[in-house]
């Protein structure tokens, strides 16, 4: 960085640092009446969540709680964990939000590695944690979470080796607690995401960085009308859990501008639609699995006219145009959202234009479902093999990489796989997209699957969506071999449909009729094309590509 | 500031600082082809701007300018003082904004203790430039602005020893440069205060202080509704100068949103209505003398349809109920906002929550015509005289101290004033008001006219008001003299109306009147009532408190 003149500074000068607790004191500000709820178990305004987020602070630090210790968390989504967000920050502790979704093992080793010295857990999670705890080496307090104590049923009674359960010890706690100041940089929260190799990688985000993301999320969720959401009048509720990368940042901001919020505790199909329609949501984010849920529940149609106010941000995985179309045939507002764990998450989210706006639905869909435009305050580029970036010309690829104010800044203890990340000053996704002149981000594939031919990148995704097309064809995967010309080519698995008869040569016709109308570029015609009875997958589902290259690679080639 | 964790950082990870040229990138992102606008003389849209931003930095390379200096600007508002805005600042330069209605001696000591080294100068102001040029010690270069450019006029000639006129520079300039990154803490922009004694002081900012204040407008004018801002339909035109706290900070916020601009040269009110009308302008700001002018003109009857949709923050000095509510019978929304030199300004602004907009109109004027409420992210305190915090509780009074991520830290080169301003690590801002519980800051007096009396604090301003109701009162100045028992008691000058004959105990039995009522305190009433032909005034026009205490204290007391 270049040297320049720093502002000189009266000694008793104040600038306060960017802290969590500056959102947390604008909920106070607006509409402090607003209701924070947790299903039809509890409500409350922003005074008392206010008050109650210094009763947690106050139980942890009569928990032994000091700056720095790690705290974990495994609950379903609830306003005790939005207290969680807050309290445990605003103390100078790090949050840890434990992904319950994990194998036991996989827990067992995030908890250990986090160094988590208090676990608070819901009642549900007891047996993960009952299985784990003798292997647990850092955790010195369990505190329970119940949902009977809402309902008045009381409590079977405290685990042993519990200290106690959580609405009574916030209970006995004072509501007064003052959260002190300290460097920006401070760690804030901590999870795990995990890959197809080697253990989970712990992420993590300091106060500057959440401050900042909420900046930007209110910059074009408010300001550019990605999202509009108003202060006045919407109410938030999430559907991507509260561990999974803070629910995309979006509590931070519905804190901030003490919108009603609520939290829909373990997801139900029913419980989400009702909660929707008696609390009036109108605003959530969820992968498309959940949107394709709610969609296609025989609900839906009975209560179209709740539906039309609500808008939903599409993360997680790519929104088909079949599914967005399905949502805005219910009136609902569909949006895609991009990024990942290690990105806070946002990246991009999408906004139309003026002249966007003046699109046809159809033109609009196909905007609705890219992966959005690059966030405010975020530097993207797409880079090539050579670590050259490539044009943003809406379809030369190059793998994303990116800078901004909210991105980890390494795994924790894990050096070797936090310098790949960053390498070269970049951070590495791992996707391969486009960008359009005017910022629009479009994922193609993985770099780990995009095909390296000639100097082209293809995708495999496109490639295996231009095959899906071929009449008769079931289900198609498309992989990159090592070529000694082209560096790779393209191969392809095809899974026919019964009672066809296909050939490879026939498919390629057709792939060829489309490159001499210009609809395809000659690098994508595969060269082998391999008719197999299945085709091999992951165990949640996926095309597992790397197993096809490894086991499969004689096959094509034989 | 407490020890706590902060968060690892792989070698090189990269996390950006704040700096003004974030905003600048973002007014490329939303809606790039919107306009900003100089009266009727040219107009750009934000691509061409962002090349001219870059051209004037490239000139201002070749002129020598390195980090870290100063380059003063003396402008009407216009396009090329944004350019000034983001060029200068971004390039790691200081933007000395040069308040053109000091006289030519103030200009020259704001000049020399600025130590500007490039100066950027509008035709209009060539005579005051010409007067003190050759007491400027540490100008190198003097680059011209003209308006004739713009309509083919050729420019008279460069006046000797400049070295160019602007347009002609920026036009042989390169439109690409790589605003660097530094520090955000590098000094942006300074300019100067005047107060009653002692030089001009000079306030200044950091790029990460007018970061904040842009997130701090963001969240309240568009998030809280204050002003609703959309990015998608609002036209903005600053009637406050840019040289006057960065005509409130509006400018940043708006090309972050790449919003149409409108600026309007020199202030005349037939080109304002014009511009307004014409632009479809829908956001202002001004003081209430602007307001007043363009609200009692003949033509705003004419304009009530465009008027209609007019919002404008009000902020400088009080806005009256009368002059208020003659705005909003136009249609007009208004807010009022509070704010200083000091504090980049905005430190309050009002916005109604879903209560208030409840509240009938004249419920909502009082609202309206208070100083607004706390800004995000400032937190705001009432200090006694022996620095104790005051109640909240909107009516007990206090010095207004502050702290918030964009107050000045200092004097410039003024160490002894800059300590007085940040005395017990809070700024002092002297004035006196209340606060209430949620939010709402009503301004009383300034520190040095508020009357301190058996240890309550009497607005001066609040008494004058009452005394101007009494019937035959044409004028009134209340001040407070010492006291042995009181420690201060309020004294009252009185201008009685042609053909009244009031006496003190009138005047007294009306305010005990009011006393017995419950409508004034006793501690308000004057000891002292003193008839007067005429009160002392500053040469601005406001009532001389200092003079009438130290020339007619013996008057009053005899």
């Amino acid at each position: 960085m270049i040297q320049t003149k720093l502002i000189p500074r009266t000694d008793e000068a104040h600038e306060p640092p960017m802290l969590i607790k500056s959102l947390l004191a604008q909920s106070l500000r607006y509409e402090p009446q607003r209701e924070i709820v947790y299903r039809d178990l509890f409500r409350m305004n922003y005074v008392t969540f206010n008050q109650r987020v210094r009763q947690l602070a106050n139980v942890l630090t009569e928990a032994g709680v000091k700056p720095g210790d790690t705290i974990a968390v495994l609950d379903w989504d609830s306003h005790r964990y939005l207290e969680c967000f807050f309290g445990i920050t605003s103390m100078g502790a790090i949050l840890h939000t434990v992904n319950v979704r994990l194998s036991p093992a996989q827990i067992l080793f995030t908890m250990n590695h986090a160094e988590d010295k208090v676990v608070l857990i819901h009642e549900d999670f007891l047996p993960i944690v009952n299985a784990i705890k003798d292997q647990l080496t850092t955790v010195q307090t369990y505190i329970v979470l119940s949902d009977k104590v809402y309902s008045g049923t009381p409590l079977a009674e405290i685990p042993a080796g519990f200290s106690g359960e959580y609405e009574a010890l916030l209970q006995k706690a004072l509501s007064e607690f003052d959260f002190p100041d300290f460097d920006e940089n401070t760690w804030a929260t901590t999870f795990y995401t995990t890959g197809t190799t080697g253990n989970p990688k712990g992420v993590y985000f300091s106060h500057r960085q959440l401050f900042m993301h909420t900046m930007g999320l209110l910059t074009y969720i408010i300001g550019y009308e990605a999202m509009p959401f108003k202060g006045s009048s919407d109410v938030y509720m999430p559907i991507t859990p509260l561990f999974h990368v803070h629910a995309w940042g979006f509590p931070f901001l519905a804190t901030m501008m003490s919108a009603k919020q609520v939290y829909p505790g373990r997801y139900e199909p029913e419980v989400l639609l009702r909660l929707l329609i008696t609390e009036g949501v109108t605003l959530s984010h969820c992968v498309p699995t959940i949107l394709n849920m709610l969609v296609s529940s025989p609900a839906a149609q009975k209560y179209r006219e709740n539906l039309s106010r609500w808008k939903v941000l599409i993360g997680g995985s790519a929104l088909t145009k079949g599914l967005a179309k399905a949502a805005i045939d219910l009136g609902i507002t569909v949006m895609s959202g991009y990024g990942m764990s290690e990105t806070a998450p946002v990246m991009a989210v999408g906004y139309l234009n003026e002249q966007e706006k003046q699109l046809s639905a159809s033109e609009q869909l196909d905007l609705r479902t890219r992966a959005g435009r690059i966030s405010p305050f975020v530097e993207m580029r797409l880079m090539d093999d050579t670590g050259n970036f490539v044009q943003h010309d809406g379809h030369s690829l190059g793998e994303i990489v990116a800078r901004g104010p909210w991105l980890t800044q390494g795994y924790f203890n894990d050096p070797e796989r936090g310098a790949t990340l960053w390498q070269g000053g970049w951070l590495h996704t791992g996707d391969v997209a486009s960008i359009t002149p005017d910022n629009w981000v479009i994922i193609a594939d993985r770099t780990k699957d995009v095909i390296k031919t000639g100097g082209e990148w293809v995708s495999s995704l496109d490639m295996e969506d231009v095959l899906s097309q071929v009449e008769g064809v079931a289900e198609s995967a498309v992989i990159g071999l090592p070529d000694d010309r082209w560096g790779e080519r393209p191969h392809a698995l095809i899974v026919q449909k019964p009672g066809y008869t296909l050939s490879a040569e026939g498919i390629k016709a057709v792939l060829q009729a489309k490159v001499n109308r210009g609809e395809l570029h000659k690098w994508y015609v595969p060269d082998r094309i391999v008719f197999v009875p299945e085709i091999p997958k992951t165990s949640v589902g996926k095309i597992d590509k790397k197993r096809i290259r490894s086991e499969m690679k004689d096959l094509i080639l034989s």
